[in-house]
């Protein structure tokens, strides 16, 4: 990477920040804050995506297309993969090129009932590494930055994973996935009866991965993993812990495959390696496959 | 109740409100919100109570001292029930004298952790009728309040529960609970597996009880259920949700008995009646049972 493309990441993450924070009108077009706050207050119209209990609102393609729209303007040469560009049937494969990827309204299920945890994601890679990541809160205002060798952040104050190695110490978090099926089910809570029997603190599902996994960034919790999950919901995340001081791996131990859907994130090596050990895999395919 | 006594309750909702949000120092004693805040940025010294994940803080033991000192002061002929005078020993026995029931920390293990989910309950109840509750949310501000026949808010907004009648479009909450023998894990997950199954939109699992309960009675999720609790996590929040339009009820279907360690709550009669017919009981014993 030449200094000049290290100056242009910089740029990206001031950018990103704009897009995810700025509240009030730009240019006669509404920010996604308030987009996302004002959805949050009215009626939604629902419609579902892979499964009935994977839902999508009108909010997350104005959101999303808020996101690239802007994004585009400044950086007409770069690539984007998206929540909803993909539902729609774009490709979603990450090549060497500058490339972010975004989740404009992560806990859509939460922001259909405003329960209160709902973030904008929004990533960036370079060669297939990441780069930065952004993660806005949208109903507490807390905002997340991290870039590759610079730390990662909230509203400005450093952030520090829990550096807890024991696991019956642990708070762990997770995911339930959109597929229901009795067999998937039966997987899910056979991994969380394992944590739960470390015996693990506590378990909390909140509905929200990227938000989930800020508390690991922030040290609110030891760990986090899921099966299901998207790029789109790690993508900026996995930057923020690792700037942290925590690891995002793989399921099975090996190095995190963004396009997997699958991450054990946690603040110790000791704690992620526990629960890979323990975690019986739920297979939901790839994000780069033809659906 | 004499007219004399109403007024009564009512200055008792406004003395509640004071303790669980007066910021600032109150005659050299730190206030509830401030010994929260501050204990929540330190290390914790933990115990634990009746299970290696019961867990208690000093925080917890301070804070329910304010608050019992402070409303001793000014309601000299009242009771107490206290999560933490009840571990100490303490009978917790409702009579019909008029009766304060305080959790001066909801979600321990939250606090423990620092995760962002710490609530202060305060009940109160007269001829064992439930009739004022307040719950402040430690770390975002949220005060929730509840009287019996004058309605529900969160920081001056009138609260309204959702009035969603389809468990299927239903957000659902439930906490684990302090059991955690593999016979008990068991009926916890299959009755999460069977609301899943339903399909209910979701579960989430936040750690605090009363701040679940306060997103029922905001309409931010459709119902909660629990074995496990005890008064001190309902008292306050039964007024509530009942006063924002939902229903609180025994798990058996009957009426709430406070002193059973189960609960439903739930916006619409629907939606309640729906879990009672789904879960398989787990057994707690009783609050007011000798231990």
């Amino acid at each position: 990477m030449t200094s000049t493309d290290s100056d242009c990441w910089g740029e990206c993450l001031d950018v990103a920040v704009q897009i995810a924070r700025k509240a009030g009108k730009q240019g006669g077009v509404l920010s996604v804050p308030q987009v996302v706050q004002e959805a949050v207050k009215q009626e939604k119209r629902v419609s579902s995506k892979s499964t009935p209990t994977d839902l999508v609102t009108e909010a997350d393609h104005q959101v999303e297309e808020l996101i690239i729209s802007t994004l585009k303007e400044k950086f007409p040469s770069h690539r984007f993969i998206g929540e909803e560009s993909s539902a729609a049937g774009e490709k979603c494969v990450l090549t060497d090129s500058p490339t972010w990827i975004i989740d404009p309204i992560d806990g859509t299920c939460n922001f259909v009932h405003s329960f209160p945890m709902v973030a904008v994601s929004i990533g960036f890679a370079v060669n297939k590494e990441l780069e930065l990541g952004v993660i806005y809160h949208c109903l507490d205002g807390a905002l997340y930055t991290g870039r590759k060798g610079h730390g990662a952040f909230c509203n400005g104050v450093r952030l520090q994973v829990s550096k807890e190695k024991d696991v019956s110490k642990a708070l762990i978090l997770t995911e339930i996935g959109a597929k229901r099926d009795p067999h998937t089910l039966d997987i899910f809570l056979g991994n969380m009866k394992k944590l739960l029997s470390a015996p693990a603190h506590g378990v909390r599902i909140i509905g929200s991965s990227t938000l989930a996994l800020c508390h690991i960034a922030s040290g609110a919790a030891e760990a986090y993993y899921q099966f299901g999950l998207h790029c789109w919901d790690v993508a900026a995340a996995a930057v923020i812990i690792r700037e942290a001081g925590g690891c995002v791996m793989d399921t099975t131990g090996g190095p995190l495959d963004l396009m997997s859907r699958r991450v054990v994130a946690a603040g110790s090596q000791e704690v992620a390696d526990y629960i890979v050990q323990q975690l019986q895999p739920i297979s939901y395919g790839r994000d780069d496959h033809d659906p």
